[in-house]
């Protein structure tokens, strides 16, 4: 049978997750996100912070970036992505339909810098017949896989205040970057340096769930009503509260996305011993190998994955992903196909 | 302590949900409503309908209600509801902000009739100085708790038909009205006299999920880019197909419903034992009757209930709702704290 | 040949406009509402208010309310509006389509009394599950013809403080209501009791044109990209500025309103004088009789007026419109005919 | 006193626009565009084109773009355009604001190739995950004040034909272009080569107006409802028509716009005879030459133009415009100013 490592949700969640909610089931609970379980996963994410942040939990990353996007900025402002950045290229053009123009820059390996923030600002100052870039948005870890550090993320932080901007982090594999030896980064960092971020459950084991995090309270202000309007509010908000609870209380948050890592660089060495080269160094759960293509085409008799572009006429880019579920016997039948 | 009659979402699922969650939980699946268990959900949708409709599942009812509404519509069409309709007054706007006018209409205990429809086009025809009414919005069962009688459900159709005009029925509470004694109207009645409807899957036992069922397949065309676009695609999109599976599937859809009615019954029944008149007739779920302020306060202190308006000085009309999860032993001590 | 008392913008423009844009038509401007005209427009406004007020030109009504209500309202906040205002009615869900609900409210003749404000915010209190209102629409004139008093307008104001709402004047015939002998409402009053108001230049005899006074200048931040973003920006804004400075400047402003009035007091005072009835009193330009349908019939031979409705099986209320152009002559005229 | 090269709307309109108004004031017409005027306006430009389009007037151009791109977009349809293209970097992102995704292709000298289209569609066709490239928008002249060759015109729309895409073009110096001796593209080519393009009346010497040409009349279907609900519908539609009337009855159109070219030619000319590169060929009534930043700043003594950009550190390149207005003895000052 085809195993897949085409993505990081193709199992449900962490089975801890599945007794919890069985554990809770019939206990009653307000909705709308005031049950206790919410309220016990916004502490335990406050204390990780180091410092008392509003968290708001909804059911997907295009939710979770459409709502902050859309909640921050005034109708005729702008954000500012890499290239590549999931809002500028994979959500079917939901911030624009949303209202907002998102501006395009070049960054490096899918990485903003902060001389992309400046270009991006100089390039667009004529009022009031430009949109006035107002965010600036990453992804950690990026959509190569790559970790920000904690220099880099200040010095965008930096480039933010000169330029009176905001600073928001997509999260949806920010497990997997803040457990990466690649970075230094910490939580309170986190805190400290974006504005509002948010953390993706569902690629660290949840059935579905992301943490929007604003660590300046008066951006949050109403956005309850944001939520509500945008279609977002669980009425049930206690399921996605419980799994925050359980992956932060038992840690299952870190210990999942340091057994991607390791399934990851399990599968980068392999390929670097085989003498294949990764277009890019493999920093967390991804590695984006670039094989012969009569390989490719052998390994997906077995293996589901990404084709990612075509190198030259005879080979092939291809992403890989791991996750918490990886089966370390998939792997190492992976590795197997390779030699 | 105090036990809760205000709403149908206090608690968390059917413990088959769990069981069937738990069955499939490393099995790996496509994601995006690609997987086995959506499929075979849709599947198991059709059969009660009698025919082929597309289902698509979401999150949550607004989402719903907001995706069918601003999919089918033109930016210039605008929805009829009934005064107290759910897109009218409790989504927070959502509908507008989605662009489109709701017009509403006076209907009847919350019901709306033909000739509301008739009248609110009569009302809307101005073009291009008015948006143009093109879909009708009901909710079965209403937010009073009465489900529509398939003679009612012809009569809206033969309307709409004549004025050229979809109907969409909001099936939050869909499960309830389907069981109710009052009513004769039967599934694939449902396919046949109305253009749109949903199946919800939070208060009849999931912990969440609603099925959107287009049964003009041109109606869904694209639908999934819109999905996507309001930010409702689910990555683990067998979370809410499994879910609906397990509820069609093992008929859990239905007893839950019934056993809320059960409930219901009992607890409506020992109201007008008492004394004490009810604003509607209890159809579903939901009953709403009107006691003195003494003993509304009495009973608060030991279950929770909304208080539904006050009805001259000295009496309230509160609402009471019971679900799948409503624990009999605790409808008996309602009762007795009753007399 | 069939004269028209249908609307009030059936001609072109005050002669002395034409000879402005002829005399001014050479001299370069610079463009997008920089220009001289403007800026001496503003002036003239600002003096007839006795305060320093933000002003900007835009060439519609409807736009005039679209950018007013979407600029100063957040997405989840609506509008209260009574029924059969401009927005609610005659704009084609242009409100909506920007984002924002119209809360209707009954009011009493077409005006909004300070109980629909309380009503209508009573009734939208739960959040974040209603829109929140946060703003109050009014048209003076009203669209039945009538002028706010001005001790309305403060009662008005107060209800707006007291619940921390903003109010917002239409005036697409504001010309009509402050030169109304019905009303003791001044221009300084306007500046005091409205937070936004605007001044209609079409109605009153310019060619197109609407003049937006924003009275509390922080609502006016960022304006001018509200105009540009929604197609609102005229890079000839010389042509909008140079009619507001001569309608002003040369007092057209009033004494083409006071020509309407003149007109319309004769229509309606040989209404009375042979015996039809007025389903408002004549304020303004504006008037409202009941007639016989056989002899709407006969007028509508050489006149043209809107039916408004049937009055019981053999009568007709229709709406007459004079302006400032309205002929003399055709008046006597209309007026024998009644006879 | 400075005189301004800056753009081509610094002046009013042709005194025969201002003449036509004044000889047709006081006739009473009918409004929002259904006056004789502009049916007589339409049937001018269908006359021009060969065929009968559906033809629309409104105030700006930016309102034109967003009102067509908006009106046959779905939802979640993106818009291609050339980089430095009007709807991407002056329009304060109105095109997002109204919902649709820009994408942004590189083209040749402000030109879009039949590549880029190409390229932009297979970059963006992962559906429902990537908004979808439906529409193809071009300028008429371009920024860069290139005319389309037919051939060229030819070749995008057989791409769009193959990809099933819409082709518009922007017309806000469509009479430049048309004039040009660079190009052989005709009026009926216009109406067979593209599905949408709008005619600037306002650089074309209209106080204001563009007329909006559908040449398939299914993409205009309900667009009254659109104008009407953008806010774009002037109540003396007639002041549009007339103007548009005016300028194609007597010809201005096209005699204004090769004023401007022989102007714009002189100047060319002169710069290339002094030794000075453009940086672009002069098609039209624009031209972008390469001056030393000394040369700029004497020069900007007496006129007024845009910086467009420095060329390494002691030249600058700016922008020069003329129009029907143009004064041939300020052309010959500035070419004495440039010896």
């Amino acid at each position: 049978m085809t195993y897949s490592f085409r993505d990081d949700y193709s199992e449900g969640c962490h089975p801890e997750i599945l007794a919890a909610l069985s554990d809770a089931n019939l206990v009653q609970q307000d909705p709308y996100g005031d049950d206790e379980f919410s309220a016990a996963a916004r502490e335990l994410i406050c204390a990780r912070l180091g410092q008392t942040s509003a968290v708001h939990f909804v059911a997907s990353g295009t939710m979770a970036n459409l709502l902050i996007i859309s909640s921050v900025l005034k109708p005729f402002e702008a954000v500012i992505s890499v290239q590549g950045g999931h809002i500028a290229e994979h959500e079917a053009g939901a911030i624009e339909r949303a209202g907002h123009k998102v501006i395009i820059a070049p960054g490096e390996h899918g990485k903003l810098r902060p001389e992309d923030i400046r270009n991006a600002v100089a390039e667009n100052t004529m009022p009031p017949h430009m949109a006035r870039p107002k965010l600036v948005y990453i992804s950690n870890a990026t959509e190569t896989g790559l970790a920000y550090r904690k220099s880099e993320l200040k010095a965008l932080r930096v480039a933010c205040d000169t330029l009176g901007l905001w600073l928001m982090m997509d999260g949806a594999r920010l497990g997997a970057a803040m457990v990466s030896k690649a970075s230094d980064l910490t939580w309170p960092d986190l805190a400290k340096l974006t504005d509002i971020f948010w953390i993706g459950g569902t690629k660290a084991g949840a059935l579905l769930g992301e943490a929007i995090v604003f660590n300046k309270g008066e951006l949050a202000e109403d956005f309850a009503f944001h939520i509500k309007q945008r279609g977002a509010m669980i009425s049930k908000g206690r399921v996605l509260g419980l799994q925050f609870k359980t992956l932060f209380e038992k840690d299952l948050f870190d210990s999942g996305a340091l057994h991607a890592h390791a399934q990851a660089k399990i599968l980068s060495d392999a390929m670097i011993a085989a003498g294949y080269k990764l277009s890019c160094p493999t920093e967390t759960n991804q590695l984006f190998p670039i094989l012969p293509l009569a390989l490719v085409e052998k390994l997906e008799r077995d293996f589901a994955f990404h084709r990612w572009g075509a190198v030259g006429t005879d080979h092939m880019e291809i992403r890989l992903v791991t996750s918490w579920a990886t089966d370390p016997d998939q792997v190492a039948r992976f590795v197997s196909a390779l030699g």
